[in-house]
């Protein structure tokens, strides 16, 4: 399984850690409140010590969350899901001093990685992408039977005929395990199953459909009607585009809300922390996660996805997160936001979707 | 008051308005869904036909929701606000054959500034602002102590010094009835009130904080603490910034949550239907609206603001909406989804909000 | 050869322009500067009148150029190349009013896809792209056999391998008849053919080669040192990439200096004048062109190509201009700058190198 | 003057440069070639060894450029104007190993700015930009009695009727000795000093001239007519406007010509190579440059740019460069082109020069 970097522990018995005292918790003064000197999580891998040379690492971490210490059984989550005397690791030093040791260079390829990735801070669309692209269709290829891949899409997925095909043939080829998204990707991708057009546009032709504006509202009020997307896609035998194929194929899909929604669909997650939750459960088990042309909801899921995965056999292993947008400021405000091993490729979805299918399906 | 556009009422009297029909309305067949026919309002004023050559004017109108029509009472509400049995105004024609007339062309000075629209769909970071300012200063000073100004706020406005002090300056001398924003530009702002950064960086030496990451979570954790932002600026006696003045003058500010968020601050309305119903009881009085670097929140509420309003006296007066961002496509976005009375300012809102400061405060 | 939108010439008959004058000519004034009045042309077909009913048709046009007519010989040429005397067609009006007819609805589908167009200037890089892509398929794959291709290539092309190497195939398979770059494109795709890197970064593996920086001066000095790219490429034997395929296959290709040049290489024309006569050589010939990330020439030969062609027989066909960058506002400010036959494809010219081989090498 | 960072000098004590061998040169193999292993100067400090501990410092410095010594006498220019036989320092080594030495370190503000620049070069729209403003406004006031301030404009600066009356008030209030641009720049200015208009659009009301797309090749064929723009400035006592403010004070400018251009304007230097010439003249006593809205102009004096200048009494200083743009990948391919020393403010000019005006005149 050479395609994944592998991960060499730190080594505890260097002087610092083996010196290192017992982490420390505090309890939580109230639900949804830490303790004023709380240690908040990155997306690498961290460890605390719990005595005797006994090191814990952290599995299914994530950035910006608490580590909450029962025993011998360390969790991760959100501040906000903390419940009043909850004992929660403190302390901000990450290299041993306090009990608590950040390791951000397990991966000795992603070393490498991290070194390409300082480059491409600076990168642009002038960036040579071949490299990428060749690397992110073996990834896929590994991971479609031996990984969980997790796609979060933007609308303009669904804008265009080849784009939208080319997802449908991902999806139906096995790799897509699980799929974030917000109402208006589902909603255009249904308009376009319904009407063959994107906001009154047609994905192909590009032409305005008379009316067609009606188009976007009539979908979302006709899938209300049926009650669920399960039941319009059913009943209506809706075959093509992205949200069918999901349905057929038993690929889950999150669909969270936003203040810009019309509708939304039934389905749609309306709360944002129910959102989050729904949204988490797919990021604990992800070991690739692509992002495409939506700002929102890939730094969403960004923040929430570990940058490694610990196996059932004890395997630690990288994380790999794609995100494919127009824009470098897109691109690097994910990176700033502390998604370090994002990958980013700077291109139209349209076509990045068309050079998956054609390498993949 | 030769400083809004005056508005000319259609000529019901023109032979095809003569012969319209009177308007149908259909029963919801359920909660939340329409009747297939449904007409969807947009921003223009849109007039109904109940009879006799009686029109009524949709009053605090909408794109995209629709009418239900009880007796002579005309309510434009969003479609999942709807109950079963309301009868709905359906018809999808607006010149009158189905007894809806769209009066696109009510507002001379508008019809003018429509013109200049199509100009400015093609308009770009080249096109001349002067004029845009120039009108804009003119309309907030009037529109201050006549009108009800409403600020839509990203993130952005708060990691700079001078523009987040400007805005502090705008609420404080009267120039803010109601301020949109998210988690974000709450969690800034406090975080600069507190720690003088934003998300560690300091908001005017450029320096990143030493261990400054940890500046954004603690104030979130710090005001959960507190229980309520409104708790934390008082007994911290926080002066400055938006949220601190916008507490002090007595503004109302809804914060809307997204997937996106930490926390989130205690306050911010983590449904998005909840957060909309919210919003909207503000754009039903806007009469200026003001949307920065924020695409999610400037097409959420471009999307519930009407194009005009009735005031007490009868007279229909233009809304205004500007939107402030850097880039073409965010703007031409918000333009596409149909605020076509939005008047695009491309620029950095640092910029911006200086030069309203300057000429305002 | 229904791959073409038929033309259909204007009536002559019409009553006004039936009555329209004999153009007008005045003499130039002085070399390179044109009388007071004159006609500046567009792209499109324009007829001047020139007695009892019969009307010429500019051949060759371009955008902004004067005509200059002796007896009835109609030449369509730069301000700056007209000599004292010159006779130059004056007058503003050009509907017939002044002999003077542009005729901007003679191409039946370029009528609709003018409809399309000026829905395409709010386009965006949402906009469905595959009937486009496949447009193009259709129209190289004619054009390569019974048209003349030219491609206008910024830097970017070269820096990544895929996309260089797709370029060098469509070379190799016709698809490419005359070749418009700058010193940048030049420079980067012999450096690639000598050291693998563009910049100093190599094309493939992103990787920064040691001292690579020295790369980019290194290939220029060598080929000033051989005296000539042609003889560099043979003496070296340089085989892969875009500028040893246009050498190989006789492709012409015209190097147009600018002052942000290292060197230049040898070849390159570094008076702005001259490469502007060299380009026109060959725009007058165009019948489909291809503008991929860059600005400054895209919008330089944009201005110089006509919107139609007459061929031998004296049928009159349509030019295509494609133009690809990432961004709306380098695509608008083409369109913006006259050249409204433009079709913009928002994406990065990597991947549409890449879609370009699959489907047509 | 504790304004400019203060210079140290390298310690040509320390081992490793006492131990320096002298340079070496090679003779130019034939005019406009370099020796293969010539050195290609930064715009850094760089000293090379004459032999007895004696280190020479180059001056007038630029990127990309050789180095000649003759005896004790040490030029810096491009290597296109290498006569055969010119001595020409080789090697590639800039820590003393080959006797040269780059000093990158010398000023000690400029290194914490170095650390400041390492951060925008992930820096975006959203860096705080207030202090780059008043640092800006601080230096611009020195420079305007103790320096030499360059302009590098692009053309969107005379488009806006404040943005362009801002310009002419820091050219009358001395704050600018020199002004780099293009064609189109002049153009537009004269366009809006005769028509007030740009590209025939008005430049404060926005509305488009009925006709005025004439305007723009009239103003060009008038000053033709003329023959220069001081003829007509003069004749026609043009007095508002960037180019007529420079006429009107003495400010020299150069105007280069590219393949974009119509006309040309009489003056524009068209031959590339004698563009650089001129524009060298000035970027040789540079000691601020603003560069705005352009990436061909601002890349072009960006490289020509000394990083410091060697005062007539022995003092090292740094030199400015600000960049305003719009767009990051326009400033962060300046960096990447290699000049370090670049302040990025992005935001739009017209904004920009609105700043500047309030601040200084």
């Amino acid at each position: 399984m050479t395609i994944l970097s592998a991960y060499s522990p730190p080594d505890f018995t260097l002087p610092d850690l083996a010196a290192a005292p017992i982490v420390r918790v505090e309890p939580a003064p109230a639900d949804g409140v830490a303790p004023a000197a709380f240690h908040a999580t990155s997306n690498h891998p961290e460890y605390i010590h719990i005595g005797g040379g006994r090191w814990l690492l952290a599995r299914e971490s994530r950035m910006d969350a608490v580590m909450v210490l029962k025993g011998e059984s360390l969790e991760i989550i959100e501040p906000r899901r903390l419940k009043r005397g909850d004992p929660v690791v403190v302390g901000r030093g990450d290299n041993g001093e306090e009990g608590i040791y950040l390791h951000n260079s397990g991966f000795r390829q992603q070393v490498r990685s991290e070194e390409k990735f300082s480059f491409r801070m600076h990168g642009s669309r002038e960036t040579p992408f071949s490299i990428s692209y060749d690397r992110l269709y073996e990834i896929l290829r590994h991971e479609r039977d031996h990984g969980y891949i997790v796609w979060v899409l933007g609308p303009a997925v669904a804008f265009d005929k080849d784009s939208r095909s080319a997802m449908q043939c991902l999806i139906e080829q096995g790799y897509c395990h699980a799929l974030m998204a917000g109402n208006a990707l589902a909603t255009h991708d249904l308009e376009a199953a319904r009407f063959r057009t994107g906001l009154g546009q047609d994905i192909y032709t590009q032409l305005m459909q008379p009316g067609g504006h009606y188009n976007h509202l009539d979908v979302i009020n006709e899938t209300l009607g049926y009650g669920s997307i399960r039941q319009m896609v059913q009943e209506l035998d809706l075959k093509e585009g992205i949200i069918p194929a999901c349905e057929r194929m038993g690929v889950p899909y999150v669909l969270a809300g936003s203040i810009r929604d019309d509708g939304p669909l039934p389905g749609v997650i309306s709360d944002a922390r129910q959102a989050q939750d729904a949204m988490r459960i797919y990021a604990r088990r992800t070991t690739t996660a692509i992002g495409l042309a939506t700002q929102l909801h890939s730094i969403a899921f960004g923040n929430m996805l570990p940058g490694y995965q610990v196996l059932d056999d004890g395997t630690v292993r990288p994380v790999y997160f794609y995100v494919v947008d127009m824009s470098e400021f897109s691109v690097d405000k994910l990176a700033n936001r502390g998604s370090v091993q994002a990958v980013p490729i700077l291109t139209n979805v349209q076509d990045f979707m068309v050079n998956l299918r054609h390498n993949l399906c």
